[in-house]
Order: structure tokens, then C-alpha cells, then sequence
């Protein structure tokens, strides 16, 4: 397996400082991103009995592949202002198992409410489950210091997932993965039928820029940009949109933008790609048949503070055609 | 899905050129090397139908777990000098598919006889099967061009595999799958189960060496160097070991080594490495039962020809205690 001792090193020791997270070096399993942990992770569930995992609702559809792949049933958990809904499994005992994104909830962008954290944990222990943390975005909190993981606080009951996607780029391919000890035993069965490893040089650079403070530095710069870019474009909804709510707290790359009851999303998404502006729709993220409130699910991350006004007010003008009258 | 265009269109164009691939730039998958293209590929034969597939005995065990954990049964086929034997599979007629090595069998470095080329092919269109190419190491043959590839005789009935690990290194994680129209579907639906794709860098970076003509130079170079280690390693043999054979072409980065019957190949092998000489024992590539006659799997692209030389005399010195008597 292709997986230097180094990158393991330096990645466990920059979890456990940056969230707190809890893992020996030799623990840490690297692979090609969150969608490869999660396709592991979900092989190893299905080896030990799960049967079905539940997820968020409205949640990163690209994982739903991989669960699928991997024989789990999804069940659609909801999402409300204080994170997903668990007793919403409180009739189905075969569930154990949750995926969810509790510091900044996606799309939602909800952080998850300190009773919903400990009521998850419960779930997890009572039906000697797993919760699966996905923690795609926790380096980008605008407004305090990002809250801490679930795996922090259970490292027994948490697998912890996270990559190199949003702190430096997508295009590197490398993630990783933590898991409780009851299941390091079929991840290490499993690892080998995925693949020889991880680029050896994309370790090498990454755990470079980690122990040299590169990354960090990195991240700073970046945390205050994109706070500006978050900052201009909420500006432009209240001056361009006041009918239109931005959900969700101060972090990561994206928002949700709720659209009015009544306006028809497809509609404007359909409308705003034929301007040149590129949004998605919320119901793009739906798991269940339920469809949710319209919202545009809005990324700022790599766009300047001009490009995101004159955005914000081309969209005011389609919006204001769908609006609802009344 | 994060694969550039750009390299699978340089990629197609060399393959045609180098090996006779017939492939459009489209039909490419990239995957993450050779385990994980035949990881993705197994799966595909699972959902298509397939329940089991003949494999070379030996054969690189590394393909294992990818296979089994796909759910398909392998079936050992003996590997004799003409490559392997697949008239082994006339009572078993659930098989339709076989991973082979026709360039350069591994490990045994026979190259599949021209007969045999087309019994496979015959044998996969009788039972409307696939053969399953692996090309690991066909750009390394030091005494003429290297054989075609049997995807260049029939795409219809043959998935071409092949990596960067040979051509540039092991550390990439690179590699494509080329797979009949038929399986197409089923591999464009497993495909984002896997992964996101693999590194946009190293595609890139790759395209380049390519298109540029670089890694043909590199080629040439280590090509030349790598055929001076092998006749290096084969005179070397030849003064200390004269009760060993060598077997297979010249060609690729390793030979076997037959001991003479009933040495022990499990002590050579434990001593040598007391010695700080790496070796395997063919064994290690077994498959089926079967125990194959005795013989060391010897890797010398990484050694320079003085160490191969002082190697070579180390081993001759533990073999000679270990040689039968008579």
C-alpha cells in the first residue's frame, strides 16, 4: 500500500490540533478523496451487518453512488435549523448508522445544535452504531472558531472523513478516513481491493505544506477572502433580493439562497444558466420524495466581489419575474 | 468525474500508436492504477452477470482482493510456455471471462503464443465472454518490438488495462481501462461510486510528457539501461548459478529464476533476505493448490548492474547449500 508514514504523521497531528480529532498516525487510512472514504467506509458497513445508512436530507448527493454501491439502504433523515432529525429513526431499529455534516450542514449550511450532537452519540450507542462525520468545510468559519468534531467527543462511535478538496483543491485527489476500532479490522480487509494507494506525491506535498505552515498561511488568506466574497454577496441579496432569505451561518464556501414559497426554481436555475450564471437548485440535493422548499444553493468561493454583485442583480431581475404576486 | 479531456486524448493517441489500441478519447476511464481499474471492472462483470474468471496461475496477486471482493470466483488456469492454458475452463462453462498477461506473462515472462492468442479470443466469443488484458509492462521488450495487443485484434471481446507504474512509476496513481461496448454502461454507472477521479495534476502533468515526446525519450533511455541490468543479471546467473534457469523473454523488469527441483525455495528466499537481498518466491503468485516448481521472482530495474553482479554471487552461495545432492 502505497502510504508514507510521513503524510500519516503530519495529518494526524494537524487533525488532532486543528478538530480536535483523536487518531494514531498507523490509524489513519488515506484515499482519493471523501467519495473513496465514504465507498470504503460504506463496504465496510455493509461487511458488518449494516443494512442501511441514514442521511441527510438535502445532502451532497455524489456520496449517494457509493452508499448505493455498497448495498446500503439510504434513509432520508430531515434537515431543520438545528441539523438532521434522528428520532425520525426511532421506528427503524435496522438503521444504525448516520452520514451527516455537523459543523456546517450541506447545503443547509446549519450548524448542528449541541442537544442534536448528543442525542446523535445516543442513537449511535444504543444501537451499537456508527456515526459517519463528514467534515468537508470545518477550516472555513468566518464569524468564531469552527465547532469541534463529533469524533473528539466519541472517537469510539465516530468516522471521521475529511479532504484536501476545500482547504487546498479538488483537483488533488486525497482524503481521508479515522474509524472506531470495531471497524479498522474490515477497513484494512477492504483497503486493498480498492486500490495500491494514494499518490505518493501528493502525500509528499501535502504533508510538506502542512509541516512547514504553508497550509495554514494558505488558509488564512483564503478564510479572509472568502469571508469578503460570503460578506458582498449576502450585501447583494439584502440591496437586490429582500424577498429571498439566506440561510445557514457564516462558513464555508457556499450559501442557500430560499427563494419565496411559490417561485418556481427550476425556473430560475433554467433562466440564470442561459445568462451565464451558474447555480443549482436545493432540489438537485434531495434524497427523499419530499421537495424541499425552493432555494438556489449559491458557491462564492472562486468568484470576486464585482462578479458576485453583478451576479447577485442579474438574478434579481429573473427572480422578479417568477416572484409569487402578493 | 474529474478526468481532463486532454489526457485521455493524448492517452488514446499513444496507445493506438504504441500498442495498437483502439480506443476514442471518450471511451477512456481513468482510474486510479491497475487494482482499481480491475477493481471497477470486476464489478462491472458482477452486475453484468458474471460470477467467476480465469486468472494466470501465478499471477500478480495484488489483482486479488479486487476480484474476489467484486464477488467473482477465480478460476486458476496453469501457465505453461506458450502462455496460459484455456482449454483448463472446457468443463466449467460459467466462466466467461479471463485476466491475462499476453505480452509478458507475470511472472513467468512467457509471451502468449500466437495459437493461444486466438483459442482465448475463440474461447471468449463462444461464450459471448471477455478477456481481460493486462498490458502492465509490454513497453519493456529488449530484442524486438513487442507482440500487439489482443484489444487490437478484437475490441469487441477485450478490456485493455494499463498504468504509469512501469513507464514513470508506482508512485502515480495512474492508470486506464479500455472495455467493450457491452460493458460500457455498467462501468459508467460504477464509475462514481469509486472516486471523484483521479488527480487533475498528475493527468496533466502525464499529457504533457506525453504529447511532448519526453516520456518516449525517458523510454528510450530506460529501456537501454534496463537491457544492459538484464543481460547483466542473466551473465551473472549464467557464472554463479549454472543450476538455475532463466525463464521467459527478454523483456519487462524482472525474470524467474528456476531453481533446481526440490530445492527449498521458502529457505533461499527467508536466507537471502537475512542477507539484505530482496527476492520473492514464485509461490507467493500462486493461485490455485497447486505448488509450482521452485523459482525466485528477481526485480532488477532498480538495482544498478555491480549490485545485480554482487547479488547474484550471494544467492549463488545460499543456493549451493541448498541444492539436492546428485
Amino acid at each position: 500500500m502505497l502510504s508514507t508514514p510521513l503524510f500519516r504523521t503530519v495529518l494526524a497531528e494537524r487533525l488532532s490540533r486543528i478538530r480536535g480529532v483523536r487518531a494514531d498516525p498507523p490509524d489513519v487510512v488515506v484515499c482519493a478523496g471523501t467519495v473513496a472514504a465514504v465507498s470504503l467506509l460504506a463496504r465496510a458497513l455493509r461487511a458488518t451487518g449494516h443494512t442501511a445508512i441514514g442521511v441527510e436530507d438535502p445532502c451532497w448527493i455524489r456520496l449517494r453512488p457509493s452508499v448505493e454501491a455498497a448495498g446500503l439502504r439510504l434513509v432520508p433523515l430531515p434537515v431543520d435549523d438545528r441539523g438532521r432529525v434522528v428520532s425520525a429513526l426511532a421506528d427503524q431499529p435496522d438503521v444504525r448508522a448516520v452520514l451527516t455534516t455537523p459543523a456546517h450542514q450541506f447545503p443547509t449550511g446549519v450548524v448542528m445544535s449541541p442537544d442534536r450532537r448528543t442525542e446523535l452519540l445516543d442513537f449511535a450507542r444504543a444501537r451499537a452504531g456508527v456515526i459517519v462525520e463528514d467534515d468537508y468545510d470545518a477550516e472555513f468559519r468566518y464569524d468564531r472558531r469552527p465547532v469541534g468534531t463529533l469524533q473528539a467527543m466519541a472517537p469510539d462511535l465516530v468516522a471521521y472523513v475529511g479532504s484536501t478538496s476545500k482547504i487546498l483543491s479538488p483537483a488533488l485527489r486525497l482524503g481521508w478516513l479515522v474509524v472506531p476500532e470495531h471497524l479498522a479490522t474490515a477497513i484494512a480487509e477492504l483497503r486493498p481491493s480498492v486500490d495500491l494507494g494514494v499518490s505518493v506525491l501528493e502525500q509528499l506535498a501535502m504533508a510538506q505544506l502542512m509541516r512547514t505552515g504553508t497550509l495554514d498561511r494558505h488558509l488564512r488568506s483564503t478564510r479572509a477572502r472568502y469571508g469578503r466574497r460570503l460578506e458582498t454577496l449576502v450585501a447583494a441579496v439584502r440591496e437586490h433580493l429582500p424577498s429571498v432569505r439566506i440561510g445557514g451561518i457564516a462558513a464555508g464556501l457556499h450559501v442557500v439562497a430560499r427563494l419565496p414559497p411559490g417561485c418556481p426554481e427550476d425556473e430560475v436555475v433554467a433562466e440564470a444558466a442561459a445568462q451565464g450564471i451558474k447555480v443549482l437548485g436545493i432540489s438537485q440535493y434531495a434524497v427523499g420524495p419530499r421537495s424541499p422548499a425552493p432555494a438556489l444553493v449559491l458557491g462564492y468561493a472562486s468568484l470576486g466581489e464585482r462578479a458576485i454583485r453583478e451576479g447577485v442583480a442579474e438574478l434579481a431581475t429573473i427572480e422578479q419575474v417568477h416572484r409569487p404576486p402578493g
